[in-house]
């Protein structure tokens, strides 16, 4: 069927953070308790919920026209060639990505470098990437696909591990050291080239795109509005740098009204400043999604 | 005493979402646990918890002045005639109607018409609609009060029912088929005739109904702004039929600020269109109250 | 290091709403559990979580530049002659004070007046302000520390106690009178003197109440939006004494927009009177900060 | 089908106390979320979830052979004749009846003896108890059927009523004064006489009374054992009045074991004593079930 | 070091489990966030949590001396000869197993036997499973890691699962089903041959498994004591084949007490059988362990 | 009036903890929210809840007979000798002491010895015992009432504080290092020495205690049951030193029946030995009380 978008969404710790983000884009996604085809308001899209390492390989095969993942997982799958990644999203706390994959062993290890890794035993998810790097140094070691709690095994268990950081705390609490960076991932938006290629599915894939920048844009980002006499309109412009401010004509001549979107950050470092130029009855109202 | 309005709300399952659109709508309505009276913070009326089922029986005989109740309860209390509809109330996910009231049998009954029913045993909550829908077929029948768990009755405990719906999932799931509806309902204002008729009550119930309806109305609708091009702004508006834009100047003669309400789920369809358009710096905005 | 202001943040029952208070005026200050160094996203600050009970002791030694407690807790401590009060603040519900101190004693006490309270024993968390009090009277009582439960204690534990109420309710429930007032209190931003005459720190601590009393103002405050024909603006405007609306220019020179900032006590009184007057296309929308 | 017992378990608020007493007794009842047919790990039971106040309706008419319910509701639906009941069943905290249906009415209210209520209105969930107790009385008045909250109703909605209560602080707390005690309830195992009279069916029942009376009487009962010198039993013996001691010989022809049932109440009044009169060893464990 | 046991616990869905059945065992096992290494009050023994799926493969190359997973992981791990099974566990409700490992294939899928797997793609977490079995029966087909959510795949994203079940009930509600068994599994306790070999740590393991064996022993099991005449006491005693009750002297010789150990289910059948054959005081307690 | 035990409760967090006691020991106390006198099931006894320190101000003066509460605060308050402490109640997780009261510094301060701290500034609830042990050792400092959050005030706030302490972890994750320990506690059962000398209040308190005690004394005990050939059961006992088991007689003399108390602890290592020496039907069941 042509006039429908099979959309994969990433099952698991990203899915209501997914929904989240659908929904301040606009979108209503309902997931029900044993089911995996979560409903959407829009006709026109059917989703599936998918673990995200595996996203890539339906992606490719065309049983999804699209989905979500991470970058990781398309190299994990060797998919890089056979995606099309259309956006990048960074979206909100859960997800605040990007990751890094590392490797990482013990802090008393003698492990310094890659080339000491010859003949060790490294336990990882990422059985394909950490086998491409070990290659790429010329080394030649066990590579063991680990199910879970990988930063505990070494030194008993493994030798090394290769395994995702964001702060590295992790890591630090199970007296591990980094040795090496394998990969740093965010999350994609991938589609299957033959759909990339269908104008259906295309302006469908771009629009939804459009949106979920949109929201994700509007993260952090208010709306500034105030008042500010016609003399002192250059002075209190002048402190919105990089910004484009809305100068409203007001009934009163002598007054413009200024607006302006902000992140949440400079707003409490411009406010005092703001009212020292001039500037009064400001007020600050939220956004729920900007477009530039 | 004329000037205070003796408002009676929903107890129950309606009595949080009630309290969140009289929020909405900016009246703090306060609960006490063991108390019915809960307090609102305008002096001017008193509330009190009622049932639904019998919230029109005391407005009827003017223990209260008005209260929220449904349409099907004011049927079943025979008191179409004895108080007055000032608006319909559909508000919030809780109260999501219109609800149905409909006559199911087991899947497997013979029973296919209301003739069918004649000298059967049939469970309900609504004993006299049910009566009176008989009657209007000629139909005698048994018709018992269910206390509960209605749908479980047939085919032990009894032949029929008439149960209220919303999808009908409930019924599927106790394999009954639906042979008839009815009445359909949702949620209303309603007024003893004496109050409706003193001006002052009127005045605060109409008022109240306004607020209401703010509220209700602002329930999935946002605001959109963005700067159009002079020359772009046709093209913009076009975009927007059944909607009325405000235009505001800028101080550029060459822009100007378009500001429009929307539902979310028109923005999403929109927000691509707009921007081919022309439209810049488009920002959505959430709402509290929208009142044409 | 002059350019670090030290921020003393209360512990305990305000601190979440110190929190979200901060929040609101742009400022993320997270806890970690078994830490009392929160951290806040502005690296010119560095808080400390100290008791409301103690703030100004380390406020008036220099160990902390400023804080927020009571000025119950100034007094208590001696220290009103020795810090400096920058504002008052009245926020959230969590602290929606002012609270009073008041001594109460059981319904059927025969103490009616402070001279009654002489050779009684008085048990209070409040000891110094007590004493003061007493001896202002000219009365002598003993007064003993109380560390909690204070209002269960009379008469079998107590004679009289000073406690803290905000409704008087706790009191009532405790069969307890209140025979007399000894002070009145709400939170305060108390600054070091030597700190409030450092002008880099007079700068950053005025720029942080700047925006905290900005988040304070927007409680409960909305903005409203209305479309008005020019010759009805006049009308409109009378119905707003007090407020400052901006009226904008619309491309339309008939129509002018009027954009007003209300509490939502006003809104709902004044949404009917609007509509009536002329305006249309009302619309309520939430605020984040109001900066006068 | 001779060979299966339909048992009507009572829904809503006794259930889950309901559900703990059979696990008790040894039998495992299962509720599944939608479904009113509780699975119970006895092939020869089928469960049927009922509102205990319809419950005598079914055992009467045979759709059930035996219940759960309140004598209140054996009595409101005019079935004292028509359904044998088998126990009386007083269990666990939730259900520690009996309860008390009252005639209530505000504290300021002129009735004073049943007399007074001559053209009331009363409201309650019991129309038909309320109107035989007028009958007896020679009173007549409106007795309107309530759905809830009865117990607010008065003096606005209602002059009086006839509520259910345990302790009376709901009464007390709506300012409510008891004027007459209806009747007192409850828990009962009733039975269609047929039912009872078939003997696979009463050999069934009388066996699920006999667990349900077993561990009924094992709550708050404990088992106490201790050593004692054979000069010393009897006047260990002897503080024990009123109970079957079971004495063991010990290996030790000096020595007895003493084992007895008692409630945690008398324990702790009778281990001082029993320590003194020569008993050591005393050790107490707890019970599952008690049959004598 | 000799005198330490390495054991294994597994950690996620029966992590509790196990901790519960070791603390009924005697042992005290205590878990720390994100540590691995829980604590347990026996200094001889120190634990590692890890994935069942990955146990025997630590087991088998001596990282471990023991641990406790199911016999699917063993048989996954191909290490059938290479550990030692000591012990068959069934405990408690988390892992009421065995599992049975099926291939299931759509409700209207033509596949009806193996040999129709020819060619088509399977997704299953037992990929050595699933290709030594389609060996078996000379299948060639393409075997895919699933990193969950197995049950979703066919019929668009594989064409048949080898997936774990319990009572099928998930496998039904996604409309497929079972071709064939593939294996059962429970709980084992496995040990590495050479610590099996150790004299030390044999008895250490065989100890620990008897523990185990006792508190698993005892979950359902209650204890029966009570008074006979020594004249009923053959009847009562032919009430209870296949048990072997203790019978104890009494002080008077007219009576015996009989201590029998029962499964709950049987005391419900038993307890009014007994009462009739001449037992009275009958006492149920519950039990912590049985060891035969 | 003689005849009512007047018994102060521990208010705060060892509240649940002593309820919880009193449960195992046979007496029900109910705390009612906002009120300080729970209720106990025992009408001699009149229960207040207070803190714990200031129990021994209230049981000193005569307030309370008798009342719970750590040595320490007997101590800071200075009633060592004006009041009789009856017994040492060492009970159930939560209150799992003896408590340390230590003197900490920062792990860099120089201090090393009490003298050291001539001069300083210390923080600590316990005032006093802070004070007489600086007298004791010669040394003059400022010390400080602390309100909480003691041990986060070094350096900056304090040059040292007295804490409280149980692992020491807490001091630890502060980076402070303990320097002197100033007193051990427990909790103590204390009594007015007019209360004491009163007979039916001294035979009361008796009670009590002994009912406490075997309560706690029951805590992580268990009782074991075998049956012993008579040959073995020399043996058998010899297992068993310092515990007095129960022997009794069977109907068949060639057996004997083994009854002993162990703790769980002990049970783990001797059920293996146990069975080895030719006990069987060994059956661990769980006690409420133990007294000796």
């Amino acid at each position: 069927m042509s006039n429908q978008l099979k959309l994969g969404l990433p099952a698991g710790s990203l899915q209501d953070a997914t929904a989240e983000l659908f929904r301040k884009a606009g979108y209503k996604v309902t997931f029900a308790s044993r089911s995996y085809y979560p409903t959407i308001d829009d006709p026109d899209i059917h989703c599936t919920l998918i673990r995200a390492q595996e996203m890539a390989r339906y992606v490719r095969d065309g049983s999804l026209d699209c989905g979500l993942t991470g970058h990781d997982w398309v190299v994990e799958n060797d998919a890089e060639k056979d995606v099309v990644e259309l956006a990048e999203l960074v979206f909100s706390k859960v997800s605040r990505r990007p990751v890094r994959w590392v490797l990482a062993v013990p802090n008393d290890s003698p492990i310094q470098t890659p080339k000491d890794l010859q003949g060790k035993r490294i336990a990882t998810e990422v059985v394909n990437i950490t086998r491409k790097w070990l290659a790429s140094h010329g080394v030649t070691a066990s590579v063991e696909f680990s199910w879970g709690a990988t930063e505990v095994k070494p030194p008993k268990l493994a030798d090394a591990i290769v395994e995702v950081t964001e702060t590295g705390s992790s890591l630090k609490a199970n007296n591990l050291r980094i040795v090496a960076d394998l990969l740093t991932s965010t999350t994609r938006f991938i589609a299957n080239p033959a759909a990339a290629a269908d104008p259906w599915k295309r302006q469908k894939m771009d629009d939804l795109v459009l949106m979920l920048k949109g929201a994700m844009a509007a993260e952090g980002k208010v709306g500034l509005m105030m008042n500010v006499p016609r003399e002192k309109q250059a002075a209190v412009v002048a402190l919105l740098p990089g910004h484009k401010p809305t100068l409203s004509a007001l009934s009163d001549p002598e007054w413009v009204d200024v607006l302006v979107i902000l992140t949440e950050n400079e707003v409490r470092q411009l406010i005092p400043s703001l009212k020292r130029a001039g500037a009064c009855g400001i007020v600050e109202f939220p956004l729920n999604k900007v477009i530039d």
